[in-house]
């Protein structure tokens, strides 16, 4: 997996998960330093039908398993951190 | 919806969602700043069985719609920030 491939490859996602992992819109999450695991498994439940949104199974279903690891790498590697409400 | 009794709430999921939405284990998402909108979408397709998952279609069928929205309005309520890899 190639986080650089996948950042090229997240021109696809970037109108509502953002190229950084931070969603342009509320129904989209954040992806940003989700782990591979998480990310791969989801696009392949999309892909397959198991889990289902209008959107993403259909962005889904043309994705190979390389492009998948691709995407799942460059989402992963940004960096997050948080600050909890006092 | 309440942030408070959200966070009260989030005891059942911070085993793997950390109570700061900073996920514990690869297989699980982070919550952190998730949109209101989106975690309610996902708990309650986890407690109807849209989405499925052994774990979280366990926690979700015993969470009440208000209980749904105080969770969500707690994990939307912690600010994150990221940083791309260079």
């Amino acid at each position: 997996a190639d986080p650089a491939q996948g950042r090229e490859l997240a021109s696809q996602c970037r109108t509502c998960h953002g190229i950084d992992g931070v969603a342009k819109i509320p129904i989209a999450p954040h992806l940003a330093g989700e782990s591979r695991i998480y990310l791969e498994t989801q696009l392949k439940a999309f892909r397959s039908g198991k889990r289902e949104h209008e959107m993403m199974s259909v962005i889904a279903k043309d994705l190979s398993d390389e492009e998948i690891s691709h995407l799942a790498a460059w989402y992963e590697s940004i960096e997050f951190s948080v600050t909890l409400p006092e």
